[in-house]
């Protein structure tokens, strides 16, 4: 899979404005393009970045292939001279991107790449592609994951996600965003992660009667033995028919490691307390019981506030989907450009709407922590070149308020740079960490926040503050345009 | 693409259950599953099925390598007896199914599959990610198609699409939708299908001034010039722009076939209506105005009521996920089983939920046309075996309501059997069309329904009724459960 040729996975656009460099002999100009977003999805206090080791995969397989080649020519629209130019395609700049499983917000350039217009301008499609479907799927995981408080939750999605892709790499994103294992083998086997399930009411219905599946179950998985009950009627066959087969193992001196039920449809609030208790009642105090059916963070919570008597969580579609925001609003904008080796002159975007317009210049970001309680303090988007000096107190500024300071005092911060170096001159110079480790990182990342930055629902706000450099050069350029 | 081995792409719990199967000895108990959904999305009044043919490529590619058996040999939870009969594994059954771009309705088996329960139960989730994405995605195409009222619609949704796939065949089902062209370049050499597009503000931003920039794309693609005109000034800078770079290619004799403007931000109703004046005062009154930003089949009613002066409509984000229902709920329940040679026993998933109860036996869908008016009058899923008599008037009854009758007479009505052979003993025995004939099918399949019933918000229902058999028989499985 991951040497899979998606070189044309792209707007056609991308290849007709390439044509346009190539034609006027701009191709070579240099240019750097930010990717990054306006707005946390589902009404979440920030969101998790994901997708870069598929990006780099997609980087480190670009070239068009002979079909490809014939293929564009058959759409007449383009010149020899050009599609000949493309057959030695290759990225050659430099990528620089928030390491996968790091807590980032809105404006920060979550990849920063710089490179001839010509490649840099084709790689954005797929770029976003990938980074907005696993950070969107990560962000969502992170969500789900807060809700149940600690319980165990299982990504079970891939029947409904979109497409095949949205299922393997959606499985992977929610593990990272904090989810203890997958249904997917496919994504457990490519990415080396746990992976879960037991059994269907295809199961229970194959056999004469749910009792012998029950039994054909336990005899079969003994040490993980979760019997799905309610195939028929939970509380009046499922339930007794599970107490019955725990009772025969016990019998036979079996003693599970891990059983249990699963509730998959009615009210899970009410069917979970009166299971617990028919499984307390008969001596099964340690018997887990789980559930599914439309699963989202919402209802979690509510469940829990209701007293349910769940412990696992396996979250479907509303999970795989982001249902109640199934798009990440990433977006790759141009920042800088300099013709042959002069100095990169700042760009910007400008938009009758402010929250559009663009932040122009080579930028980096720069997390500012308490020393005293090792949580966020600030985000600052700076210009490259610009140093900082810890000794010295400083003072940041709400860009969209200025009266809004903060004042840090040397020795009372640390600052950390977010963009890390993945590309130089083409090569990739990044290891990406294995999955399981990028999602201890996320949670480590998430114990930075405080908890009412972390709510579900209107979480406190942490603060992104423009450097005072690139707080003028954007006033000064938005100045002189209009 | 389309021998990519996705065999591990599913569910853990098929492979437990496979194994319960196998150690139970029932692996070769043959069983009929049905796939079906219960609701339109979106609150439609019908779905468009859609992503036969990549089934057909999974069903034909399935094998488990190598390198997949030692995974699952990796996990310790199945014997080597059967990992070593997996080794073997094929699909060897029957499927049939209901063509790509047919008008289905909730509860109608959009795929049935008649296999030993060893293969069948394997394949369920692969079938439901694929059907399920594209047949969404199909459905809100058609939506936005049909809010667009004969204008031009491009799917430009690429970017946000949930992962390469989601963007790929996402594409491929907004075609067969009714969108007249895709921005992705890969679905266009894949499918066969147009591809559109022209430059993002990037390359407005690209040369020292916009007109430089519209100058430069108009020379470069003079018969396919449409100018996006929002990058600083729609109304103050881009159309004058657009205008002036017009008037040196008609200076220039350049009778350009297809030119105009695209608004990708603001109002789109004031500013097309203004552009629209100032192109038309200008002398350009062929001049197209597309808009892209945020469109979804509301907003395009809505701007259309507005006398928005747009004829093109390019929609990404909320077509490509489906925004407003990202998921199409598909399941796929057992409905009969035999051992041996014998008799198929129909079979029936109960549930406290009255719409959740499945319909037993192997079934068949007929669609009954009405003669004088080539409409659609009622889909009947009836028993396989059940035969109708057209020289026969006949009376379908309202499965929820029995008193709610619909009388057919002979002569009035014709009828159309939607399932058709897909795989015979494994091997596959159908064709899939191209897709741009399957979109002229789907639309010529929207024709056999009332405008009524296309009405995007609370549409008429169109009955999908039970013949008598199969409501019996129901009905005793029912009785003899509860």
């Amino acid at each position: 899979m991951s040497n899979r040729n998606l070189t044309l996975l792209t707007d056609l656009y991308q290849l007709t404005m390439m044509q346009g460099y190539f034609e006027n002999d701009v191709n070579n100009h240099e240019v750097v393009f930010d990717l990054f977003y306006r707005k946390n999805p589902s009404g979440n206090g920030y969101a998790i970045c994901c997708g870069l080791e598929q990006a780099i995969d997609y980087i480190k397989n670009l070239h068009f292939a002979d079909e490809d080649i014939q293929y564009l020519e058959s759409l007449n629209i383009f010149s020899k001279d050009f599609l000949e130019y493309l057959s030695d395609f290759k990225f050659t700049g430099d990528i620089d991107a928030i390491p996968e499983g790091t807590v980032v917000l809105p404006g920060e350039p979550l990849m920063r790449v710089k490179a001839p217009i010509f490649e840099a301008q084709f790689i954005e499609t797929t770029l976003l592609n990938i980074i907005n479907h696993q950070s969107l799927i990560a962000t969502k995981a992170s969500r789900v994951v807060r809700a149940a408080e600690g319980d165990t939750v299982l990504e079970f999605g891939l029947r409904r996600a979109q497409g095949p892709d949205a299922g393997l790499y959606g499985a992977r994103a929610a593990i990272i965003g904090g989810c203890h294992a997958t249904s997917n083998v496919l994504t457990g086997q490519m990415f080396d992660v746990p992976v879960a399930g037991t059994h269907a009411h295809s199961w229970v219905m194959s056999f004469e009667s749910e009792l012998e599946a029950f039994r054909a179950y336990a005899k079969l998985f003994p040490h993980k033995c979760i019997l799905l009950v309610d195939t028929y009627d939970t509380l009046g066959q499922g339930v007794p028919n599970a107490i019955k087969v725990f009772d025969e193992m016990k019998a036979a001196g079996i003693e599970s490691k891990s059983y249990g039920i699963r509730l998959d449809s009615g009210d899970l609030a009410y069917l979970s307390k009166c299971a617990r208790k028919m499984l307390d009642d008969a001596g099964y105090k340690d018997a887990v019981i789980s559930a599914s059916c439309d699963l989202d963070e919402y209802l979690i919570a509510d469940l829990k506030r209701q007293g349910a008597a769940i412990t696992l969580w396996g979250v479907g579609t509303k999970l795989i989907t982001s249902d109640d925001c199934p798009s990440f609003g990433g977006i790759y904008k141009l920042a800088a450009e300099r013709e042959n080796q002069e100095m990169f002159k700042p760009k910007i975007k400008i938009s009758e709407n402010p929250e559009k317009i663009t932040n122009p210049g080579i930028k980096k970001v720069i997390r500012i922590y308490d020393n005293a309680t090792q949580k966020v303090k600030v985000d600052l988007i700076a210009l490259e070149e610009e140093e900082f000096d810890l000794t010295q107190d400083i003072t940041v500024r709400d860009p969209k308020a200025r009266w809004r300071k903060m004042h840090l005092k040397a020795g009372e911060y640390t600052m950390r740079e977010l963009l890390v170096p993945i590309f130089r001159e083409g090569e990739c110079v990044y290891e990406s960490p294995k999955t399981m480790d990028i999602r201890a990182y996320a949670k480590q990342e998430l114990e930075k926040l405080w908890d009412e930055q972390k709510r579900l629902i209107n979480p406190a706000h942490i603060p992104v503050d423009l450097s005072d450099d690139l707080y003028y050069l954007k006033e000064r350029m938005l100045d002189a345009y209009k």
